[in-house]
C-alpha cells in the first residue's frame, strides 16, 4: 500500500482528493493537514466523511509527513506550495502539487500573473508538468508533478492534436471557457455568495486570466513556435464541471478537407482511457463528465474553420481525478486505478 | 411627492427598496445611506439602478437625512436600528424599521434572542407592528413602524384566523418553515457560499430561532392567552421566498367539523389586497409569490387536524414590499399603490 | 387606454405580456387567447395573476379579438403567425408579433431555417423588424413589428456602433451565446426536464441556430455588404437572461487605436433609454439586466481585436418588454412607460 | 463473479444501478433492458457510460434475462414488475424489484393507492421488505426483495428506535418530507420542466402520498399496534437527496427525561455501517449524504416532544444504493462491498 499526505485538505481540491484515496484500492491515507487553527477530526470538517476515515487534519509539519508518507499531494494556494516542496523532495518523497507553483517554466510570467517572485527555481526546471496524454513517459520516473490547472487541461486536450499535426493558424486561437463555482476554490467572499451566483452568468477576467500563459506554453511547445491564445472565462452558477468552446482557423494546409478531424482526434487519443471523442453532430455536456475523470471532446468542422468542444469536471480530470492519475503513472498501478 | 430616505440601501431588503421606491408614484427617494468606506454613486454599488436613480450612497447623517426626508426607512442590522430611531422620530419624521428592534415588546425576550440589551424602551413602547391585515387601523397613525420579520409575516398570516377565531389547540402549532437564501442578508459568511449551499438543503436554529417569539407574541395576543409555537427554519437553495408547512390541532368546538376552514379563511381576509386563499385542495408555491407582494394561503383539513401552507416573497411581503404597504397606510395612498 | 389583445398567452413570452401590459399605465388588456383545450380563467392558469386580472383565455378568434383590440400581440410558435397577421392587418389592427415569421426577409432561408414555405409574402414587405435603437422611425408608422428575436437583439446591438462605423473585418465575427432555459419556451421535453438541466450545460445546434441568418440579415444592411457570423449558443442552468461574449478582429482603419471604442458605443447610443454601456473594464452581467429591460454592453478592446460582451433578459429585451417598447413607439407614448 | 441484469435500465434508478455495478468488484452486469423503441447501445443512451461498458439495451426478455443473469434488479414502474416477478422467480433468479408492487401487504391499500389490482398476491406474501436494518436476516435467504421506497427508508430508519422502543404517542407523528426533483422519475411532464421546478418550491399530494401507508404499515409491525402519521412531500429544485423534518411527542414513559434519544439511537444503531447519528446540536444536512449510502439522522429533544431530522440519497440509500446492500446480504458478501 502507498501512504499518501493530504496537505491543503480543508479546500475543495482536498476534499475530493481525500474521497478519491479512500477508495483507491493501492493507497492508504496516513496524514491530512491544512492551515487550520486547532487540530481537528477530518471527520468532523467534512461530516459526510464520517465512519469512513479517522485521522486529525492538524497544521502541516513536513517531518511528520515525511515519516508518514510515501506520497505527498499538495493541494495549497500558489506560493504556499513552493516553500514546501524542496524540503517533501529533499526528503525523498514523492509531491504531486496541484498549485500553480511549478507550472510555469517562465518565472517572469510566473510573477507577472501571480504577483509573487518564485522561491524555488532549481525544483521548477526539473518539474513535470502532469498531463498524462502529453508527458506519460516523464511522469513515471518524475519526483515532482506539477499538476495542470483546470482550464487548461481542457483547453490543452482540446487543441493538442490539431496544434501538434500543425494543422490550424496558430494566432486565431479563441476560448470561451465557462466554470462551475469550486474552481474559485473554498473562500468566503461576497463574489462568491449563492445569492450572488445563482441566476447569474458573467464572464471575468476577460482576457487576463492566469491559466492563459499555461495554455500558450504547452501549446506553444506542440506547435514549436510561440503561439497566444484569446481566453475568456465565464462563471456558471453550478457546483462543478468545465466547458470550453474554442474557435480557430485551420491552416492552408487543411483548408478545405473536412470530416477529417473527429478522425484525427480519434486517432491521436485511441489508447487514452480518459479521453472520448464524440462522433461528428455530437457534443460534450458536463453531465457526461461530472463525478468522473473523462475529457469528453466534440468537433465541428467547417471549410475554414473548426469549433471545437471540450468538457471535463473540474475537481477530476481539472485537479484531484488527474492527481491519482499522474500518481498512478508514477506507482506503475493501472491508470484508471480507484478513478471508475 | 413624500420624500424618502433608505439608511442600510446595500443590504438585500435596502436594494428592494429603491427598486421599489423607484416605481411609486407618490414617492421621491431624496436619500440614500449606509455602512460604507466611502460615499459612493449607487449606480455603482448595483449596476441594475444605472440610468435609473442618481445619488450617492454615505454614512448615514441624521441631520441631512431629517432635512431631506419625510418618511425614513431603516433597512439595519438589529442594535443599529435603535440607535437612530430616537433622534429620527424627534426630527418629526415618520420611521418604518425593517429591523427586529422594535418586534418584541418584552425587553426580556429581545436580550435572549438578539444579545442585546435594548437601549429604546420609551419607543419601543409606541412603536405599531407593521402587519396591515391586523393593525392597519393602528398603522394609519404611527411614527415608528416595526416592520414584521419574514417567517413572522407568513406565520401569523396563516394562523391568525384560526386562532383569533378559536378553533385551535394553542399548544399544537408546528411551523416546518423553509427560506430561500435572501433571507439570511448580504455577508460574506462561508456557510453562505454558492458551493455550500447549491444542491443542498438542511435546517438550522432548530427550534431556537429568533423569530418564534415574535410569532408567539403577536399570536397570544389574538388567543388571549399564552402560546409557544415549534418552529424550524430550512435553507434552500433558491434566492428568494419562504413558504412554511403549519402543522395544528383542531379545539374541541372545531373539530369533526369540515370544510369551513377554507371559506372561514376567504371570509377573515375578503377586503386584503395582498391575501389570497387558494381553493381547497390546492396549495400554495413560491413561483406564485416571488417578485410580488401577495401571501398565498391553503388549507387541508382532517377530521382533527390542519395543514395549513402560506408563501410570500420574504423580501417583498416578509420586507419590504410590507415596509412600502405600511408607508402607503400611513400616508393615505391606495394600498397597492407601486407594488402591483 | 389602449385596447390591447394577447395571442399566445400560455407560452413564457404571453405571460411576460400579461404581466407588462397589467402595469402599464395607458393600456387595457381587452383579449387574452391562447391554443387550449377549453376556455379558462387566466389566473387558473397563472395563478401569480389571481386578484390582478379577470379574464378568460379562449382559442383564438379573429373576429373577436379586431372587435376588442386596437393592437395585437401575437407570442405564436412561427407558422401559426402568419396565418392570423393577415386577418388582423385587413381588420385594421396593429400587430406586434413576436414569432420568427416576418423577420427574415429571404424566404429561401425563412424556408430553410424554419422547414415551412412562407405564407404570406405581401406582409412580409411591409413588415418593420422592431428593433427600436436602429429602426424607431419606421417602427413609428408600422402595422406590423416583426419582433426581433432574443439571441439577435442582443447581438446585433453589440455589434451594430462597430459594424455600422466600418471598423471591424466582417468575416471574423464570432459570437458565443449563453441562454437561460425560458429561451426554449414553454413546453414539456425530455431534454428540459429539470433533472436533465440542472447541474448541466451544453452548447446546442452548433453554428447551425435559426438565429444566425436574422443577425446576419441586420448586420449585412448595416455594413452595406454580405457578412455572415459564426454563432454557437449553449444552455444556461437558470430561468432567464442571455449573455453573448463576441470575438471580432478590427479592420485596417481602427487596428492599433485603442481606447475609441467604449466612447464610440456611448457616442452612438447616446439617447438611447435601454442601452447601457459599460465603463472600460466593466463587463455586463445577467443579475443586472434580468426583469428590466435594459442591454448592458462592455467591450475589451486589444491592438487587433476586440471582445464585446452584451446581456439582456430573453423574455424582456429579448421578446416581450421590446414588444411593448414598440408599442409604445407606435402609440408615440414615452418610450419607457411602463417598463421600469 | 454474480451476474447481474438491469430491467429499467433507462430510469433514474436503473441508471444509478449501472453505474454502482460497474463499480462492484463481484459483480457483472450481463443483461441490461429497458421499455424502448428500438435496442440501442446503453453507452449512447447514457454517454457519460461510454468506454465503460458495452452492452445493449433491448425490451426486456424473460429467457434471456434468465439465462444470462443470477439476479435481476427490476426498475420498473409499479404494475410492471409484477407481471415479470413470476417468471423470474420461476427460473430461479433472485429479484431485487426497487417498484412499489411488493411493499403493501394489504391489497386493498395497494389498490387505493396505485389504481391498480395486484396480480401476484402469492410472492407478495413471500416478498421481504428490504430495509437491511430491520429485516437483514429474512434478506439473507430471500428471493424476492422489495425494496423500500425513498420516504420510507428515511422515515423508518429515522422513527425505527423511538417507535420500537414504545417511547411515543403513536397518533403525534408529523413527517414533513423534501426531495429532489429526481425523485419524480424520469419522464416528461410540464410540471417538472426545469422553468417550472428552478426558484420554486411546493407541498403536493398533501397527507395523501403513496409512501405514507409503506411508512404506516412497517412502523405499525414495530409498533404491535396500528399507527398513521401525518405525511407531507415538497419538491426541492435541486437533483437529488431526502430530508424529512419529523415531529413528535414523548408519550408518558419518556417524557421528561431529555438527552436520552440520542445514546438511544447511537445504540440502537450501533453495528450498522450506512447509519450515522449525530450529536447533540448538529443536524443532517443533503450534502452530506448525496452519492453516497448514509442515512444521517439528528435529534432535538424537548421536554415533551421530539425533532428528528433524516437524510438520505433518494437514489442511493432510497433506491439504488439499498438495493445493492440487499443484494450483498443476499450473496454474503460485506454490506459495503461497492458502495463504498
Amino acid at each position: 500500500m502507498v501512504r499518501a499526505g493530504v496537505v491543503g485538505a480543508t479546500g475543495y481540491a482536498g476534499e475530493e482528493l481525500i474521497g478519491l484515496l479512500l477508495k483507491h484500492p493501492q493507497v492508504k491515507i496516513t496524514s491530512i493537514s491544512a492551515k487550520i487553527d486547532q487540530p481537528r477530526d477530518i471527520a468532523k470538517i467534512f461530516p459526510k466523511f464520517k465512519n469512513r476515515i479517522d485521522l486529525i487534519c492538524a497544521g502541516p509539519d513536513i517531518k511528520e509527513i515525511s515519516a508518514k508518507c510515501d506520497v505527498v499531494f499538495l493541494a495549497l494556494p500558489h506560493t504556499v506550495s513552493m516553500q514546501m516542496v524542496p524540503k517533501l523532495l529533499k526528503a525523498g518523497k514523492k509531491v504531486i502539487d496541484l498549485s500553480a507553483d511549478y507550472r510555469l517554466k517562465n518565472i517572469k510570467v510566473y510573477a507577472r500573473f501571480y504577483k509573487a517572485a518564485h522561491k524555488d527555481k532549481k525544483n521548477l526546471k526539473k518539474a513535470v508538468y502532469g498531463l498524462p496524454e502529453l508527458y506519460r513517459n516523464v511522469i513515471k520516473n518524475a519526483a515532482l508533478i506539477a499538476n495542470p490547472g483546470c482550464y487548461p487541461t481542457a483547453a490543452i486536450l482540446a487543441l493538442a492534436p490539431a496544434v501538434a499535426c500543425d494543422l490550424v493558424k496558430l494566432d486565431s486561437i479563441i476560448i470561451d471557457a465557462k466554470s462551475g463555482v469550486s474552481g474559485a476554490g473554498r473562500k468566503a467572499s461576497s463574489e462568491l455568495m449563492f445569492t450572488e451566483i445563482n441566476e447569474d452568468f458573467k464572464a471575468y477576467k476577460v482576457n487576463m486570466h492566469q491559466h492563459a500563459p499555461e495554455i500558450d506554453q504547452i501549446l506553444s511547445k506542440l506547435a514549436v513556435e510561440k503561439l497566444k491564445v484569446t481566453f475568456v472565462p465565464h462563471l456558471l452558477p453550478l457546483n462543478r464541471g468545465i466547458l470550453e468552446t474554442i474557435y480557430l482557423k485551420k491552416n492552408n494546409g487543411s483548408k478545405n478537407r473536412t470530416q477529417d478531424f473527429t478522425a484525427l482526434y480519434k486517432k491521436f487519443y485511441k489508447k487514452e482511457p480518459f479521453i472520448r471523442i464524440k462522433e461528428e453532430g455530437q457534443y460534450p455536456c458536463l453531465k457526461d463528465v461530472v463525478n468522473n475523470n473523462f475529457c469528453d471532446i466534440g468537433i465541428k468542422e467547417d471549410k475554414e474553420g473548426l469549433i471545437i468542444i471540450a468538457a471535463i469536471d473540474n475537481l477530476l480530470k481539472g485537479a484531484s481525478g488527474q492527481a491519482v492519475q499522474n500518481m498512478n503513472i508514477m506507482y506503475k498501478f493501472p491508470e484508471q486505478l480507484g478513478l471508475i
